[in-house]
C-alpha cells in the first residue's frame, strides 16, 4: 500500500538553502596570513548560487565531472555545493599525490574543468588538461567568475540517486578507483553523522576539519556542519602544531577532526605552551587508529576524544566512539579501553564480521572476522567497474579488507587490515595491538609494525620505531613483554628518523615493507 | 549521471534495531500505580520482534491497516514498531472522540484489527469491528500473543515509499480525514527533527510526549528519541499537574512536549510545589500558539521554551523555535518576543507564505500571508481522496489554512488560522494576537477569541475569558487599550468556568462560535 507522502529527492543543495535561511549567522572562516577570514551561510549561499549559473554558463552539464585540487578554505566549500548544486560531479583531487597518480586519475574520471588553489597552479598545469580548463580559486579566477554571474533563479531538480562526488581511494593496494557518491548518499550521511554526535553538531560550535576536503569530503564535515548551523573553520595547508594551536585558539575551534599523526604537533604544541587552545573541547580521530597513549594525551586534557571510523568507499563515517552510559561511572581504565574501540555504527550502516566460511560471527568482543558494510551510504560498484569482477563485494554487502570485532554494546574495535596481519606460526598477530602497546612505552615516539618473511614462522613481526628521548631498546622489548604474549613480541626491532606516509597522511606500509625487502631500513 | 551507492529503503524498523544495538540502555518508562516501570531498547527490539511474529501469524499482511486505542505507555510504543515493521499500517485511534466519529474513522480505514488499552475495552466494544478482532494491551492479551512467538529471522524488506502509519485529523472542519505516512517520510521525520534540537535528542536525555501518541505520532518522538538513545517517559492517561509533576520528578525528565493546556496545570503545580521537577531543562509547546506569558513564565524557572509548530499533514513537526546565535546577548524582551514565534523549518520541509493571488510574500517579518509547505513529510494527499479534488493542495505545495509571516532570520510566525481570524470593517484582527495580549493582563487564566458577526463592522472580536484571583473586566480593557489599537479591542468580554476543548487538546473555537450563535455564553 502506498503512502500519501510528497516524494522530493534529497538535495546537496538544499543543505546550503538551509543553512542560509535557518544559520544565516553560522560562518566558514579560513585561515588566511592577516588572520582568519570569514563569511557567513547566508552570504554563502547567495554566492554560490552565482558560482552555480557560472559553471553553466561554462558549459558544465548534469553529469560532468568539475575537478578541485585545492587544500581546506571557502572556496572549495564553495565549488562543493555550486557544482553538485547544478548535477554535476565534484570530483576532489588530493594534491599530494604523484602527478602521475594524479593524471591516471583525471583520465579515468574524465574531468573537464579544474579548479586549483593558486599555489597548485604548476601541478595543475601538469595534468592532462585541455587548455582553458584549468581556474585558478583567486579573485582573478573563481571570484571573476562570481563576479560576472547572475544569480541561479532555482536549484535545478533531479534523481537524488544522481552522482554529486567522485573521490578515488589511495591506492595502497593498486590502482586508485573511485567512488561516486549521490544526492541521496551524501544527505543521509549528514544526518547520520550530525545525529550520532550531537554534542558537536550544533549552532554556536566551530569544528575544524584538518582531515582535508580532498579526502572522501572531510569525513563529511561540509555537509554535515552547515545542516546543523555548526560553523567551518578552514586551517589551508599548514597542517602544523603551532598554526592549527594558533587558529583554533583566534577561532575558538571546538571539535577539531583528523589522522593521528596531525594530533602529535597539535599535543606537542599545547605542551610547549601549557594550555589548551581556547574552547577546545573535543577531538575525532579516524583515519587510523588512535593509539591509547593518544586518547589518554587528550582526555588528561579535559577533550573528550571521538574515535571514528571510515571508509571512502563509506561516504566514510561508519563508527563514532563516544562514552555510553552504560560506561558511566566506571573506572577511567575501562572507559579508556571502550574508546580504543572505533565505536558504534551510525543510523543506516549495517556492519557485520564472517568467519573464513562467510558463517556471521557473534557480537561479543571476542570473535574476531573479516568486517562487512551495507547502507546508503556505502558504495555498490567502484565508478566505471562492475562490481560482480571485484572481489570487494558479496551478496550485497562491501567487503572492508579490515579485520574486527563488535562488542555486545554495538562497539567495533578494528583488529587490522587484512593485509597488515602477521600470520605467525599458523596464528595471527594484530599490527596494531602490537603498535598499540610500543607507543605506550617510553622513549617511543611513533612507530609500525610490519610482517617479515620467516623460515620457521611464515612471518614473523618487525617493529619500525621513531625514537624520542629516553629509548631504550631492552626496556621497549620488556614492556612488550609485559603487554603481550611472547611469541608476538617482535625479535627485531629498527629505529628509523620518520615513518613514511602515504598521500593521506597514513603510515605507508607498503613503503615499509618495500623497504625491508630492498634492505634499506 | 547515476552514483555508484547502494540503495536501501528507508524502514522505520530500522530506528528500533539500531537503538536495540546502540543504544541498548535507553528505556521507555511508564507511569504505572506501583511507580515507573522500565524496560531498555534493547529488550524491547527482541520484544516487538515477537509481537511482529504474532501479527503475521494473526493474518496480518503488508497494507492491512492495524488500530490502536491507547494513551502512552509502553505497549503502544511497541504497537507501532511491530505493525510498520512487517509492513502493515499502524492507525492511531483518539479515545477523545466521540463513538460516532470513530465508527466512521475506522470505517474508512478499512481497520483489520484493533489494540486498546484495558480499561478503553468499552469504547472498543462500541466500534464497528468484527468479533475476534479486538485485543487487549495487557497481560491476557498483547502479552500472551508475545509469549507465544518465535522471534521474526528477519524484518521484512518493502519500498521505502510503502505506507506505515495512519492519522486522522481532528475534523474541526469537517469529515476526519487521514494522513498516510510512509517509512521515507517517517525516517526523514525523525532525523530532521533530532538534528534540529540536538540539546534534547542525546543520550542519557529523558523526553516525556505529553502529547499523546494517537496524536500524530507524538510529534514524531517515539521515532527520534530511540534514533538518537534517549530514553521516553510515557504518562499513561493522567496529565494532571500533580501527576505530570511526580512522573518528571522520579524519572528525571529533561524535556517535555506538549500542548499549551497541560502546561498551566504543571506550572500551578510548580508554583504549589515551589520547585521545578528534579533535572527539568526543556519544555517543547506546539498545537496551538503558546502565549508569551506562559514563555515567560518558564523562562523564569530556569526551563529553556521551545515553541513549535506543526500539522498533521506534516508528519508533524514544521518549525521549532529556540534562541539563535544572533540573539544572544540581545535584551531578554527582544528573546522572549523571538520566542514568541514559531520557529525555524526543519530541515526538509519548505515554507513559503503568499497573497490572495498566489504571489510570493518576503520573508520580512511584516508581511503575512498564506503559509504553504512542500517537504518528503508533508502529505501529497489525504487517505482515499484526490488531491486534485481538494482544496488543500495547490501546485504541488500543501495549504495550511494558516496565515503566517517569517522574518529575514527564517523566523515563522503563525498570525492565525484563516478560519479565525476576525474581519472587522475590513480589516482583519489575530485572535491570537488578542488573546497573547489579554493572558498578559491579571486575573486572566486562560482565554479565546471568536469573531461574532455584526451589522456595521461585519465581524466583531468577541474574548471569551477563564477568570482566576484579580480578574477585573475595566482593568483587562485598559490592560488591551494599552497593547493593541482601539479598534481591535472587544466591546464584549465574557467569563466562563472552562473553555471547550477538542480531542486533541486544543480550545475548541467551533464550539465556541456554536455555543455564541445558540445565545449559550
Amino acid at each position: 500500500m502506498r503512502a500519501m507522502m510528497m516524494e522530493c529527492p534529497l538535495k546537496i543543495a538544499d543543505i546550503l538553502t538551509y543553512a542560509a535561511e535557518v544559520h544565516p549567522a553560522g560562518e566558514v572562516i579560513t585561515a588566511a596570513p592577516g588572520g582568519p577570514e570569514r563569511m557567513d551561510y547566508k552570504t554563502l549561499g547567495a554566492r554560490i548560487a552565482r558560482l552555480a549559473a557560472a559553471l553553466l554558463a561554462r558549459g558544465v552539464r548534469p553529469g560532468d565531472r568539475v575537478a578541485t585540487l585545492a587544500f581546506n578554505n571557502r572556496r572549495h566549500f564553495e565549488l562543493y555545493y555550486a557544482i553538485s548544486g547544478i548535477g554535476a560531479v565534484c570530483h576532489t583531487l588530493n594534491p599530494r599525490l604523484s602527478p602521475t597518480d594524479l593524471a591516471y586519475i583525471v583520465e579515468d574520471a574524465g574531468d573537464c574543468l579544474l579548479f586549483h588553489d593558486p599555489h597548485l597552479a604548476p601541478l595543475a598545469a601538469a595534468l592532462p588538461m585541455p587548455p582553458g580548463t584549468t581556474i585558478a580559486m583567486d579573485e582573478m579566477g573563481l571570484d571573476s567568475l562570481v563576479d560576472a554571474a547572475e544569480p541561479l533563479a532555482a536549484w535545478p531538480d533531479f534523481a537524488e540517486t544522481d552522482a554529486a562526488g567522485l573521490c578515488y581511494t589511495s591506492g595502497t593496494t593498486g590502482a586508485p578507483k573511485g567512488a561516486l557518491y549521490s544526492h541521496r548518499s551524501t544527505v543521509l550521511h549528514a544526518l547520520s553523522l550530525a545525529v550520532s554526535l550531537p554534542k558537536v553538531f550544533q549552532e554556536r560550535r566551530r569544528i575544524l576539519p584538518v582531515v582535508p576536503l580532498f579526502h572522501v569530503n572531510a569525513w563529511g564535515l561540509p555537509y554535515a556542519a552547515p545542516l546543523a548551523g555548526a560553523s567551518l573553520v578552514m586551517p589551508g595547508p599548514d597542517l602544523s602544531g603551532p598554526a592549527l594551536f594558533d587558529l583554533m585558539d583566534q577561532t575558538g575551534v571546538y571539535s577539531a577532526w583528523g589522522v593521528p599523526t596531525v594530533w602529535f604537533g597539535l599535543l606537542d604544541e599545547i605542551a610547549a605552551r601549557g594550555r589548551c587552545p581556547t574552547g577546545f573541547g573535543d577531538v575525532v580521530i579516524g583515519g587510523s587508529a588512535a593509539p591509547p597513549a593518544m586518547i589518554a594525551r587528550f582526555e588528561a586534557l579535559g577533550v573528550n576524544v571521538c574515535h571514528a571510523w571510515g571508509m571512502t568507499e563509506m561516504s566514510p563515517v561508519g563508527t563514532v566512539c563516544h562514552t555510553p552510559p552504560q560506561d558511566d561511572g566506571a573506572p577511567e581504565a575501562a572507559r579508556l579501553h571502550r574508546k580504543a574501540r572505533q565505536g558504534r555504527r551510525l543510523f543506516g550502516v549495517e556492519l557485520k564480521i564472517v568467519d573464513e566460511a562467510g558463517e556471521n560471527l557473534p557480537h561479543n568482543g571476542r570473535a574476531a572476522g573479516e568486517l562487512r558494510a551495507r547502507g546508503n551510504t556505502v558504495i555498490s560498484a567502484y565508478h566505471g567497474r562492475a562490481a560482480t569482477t571485484d572481489g570487494s563485494f558479496d551478496e550485497g554487502w562491501f567487503t572492508t579488507g579490515d579485520v574486527a570485532s563488535i562488542d555486545a554494546d554495538g562497539f567495533l574495535a578494528i583488529e587490522d587490515r587484512t593485509k597488515d596481519m602477521i600470520k605467525s606460526g599458523g596464528e595471527w598477530i594484530s599490527s596494531i595491538a602490537l603498535e598499540n602497546a610500543a607507543a605506550g612505552a617510553p622513549g617511543v615516539a611513533t612507530c609500525a609494525a610490519i610482517a617479515i618473511p620467516d623460515a620457521r614462522w611464515g612471518e614473523r613481526p618487525l617493529l619500525v620505531v621513531v625514537p624520542a628521548d629516553g629509548f631504550d631498546e631492552p626496556g621497549l622489548r620488556a614492556h612488550l613483554l609485559g603487554a603481550l604474549a611472547k611469541w608476538q613480541v617482535p625479535e627485531r626491532i629498527v629505529c628509523v628518523d620518520a615513518l613514511p606516509l602515504t598521500a593521506t597522511g597514513k603510515v605507508s606500509k607498503r613503503t615499509l615493507r618495500d623497504k625491508h625487502a630492498a634492505g634499506e631500513l
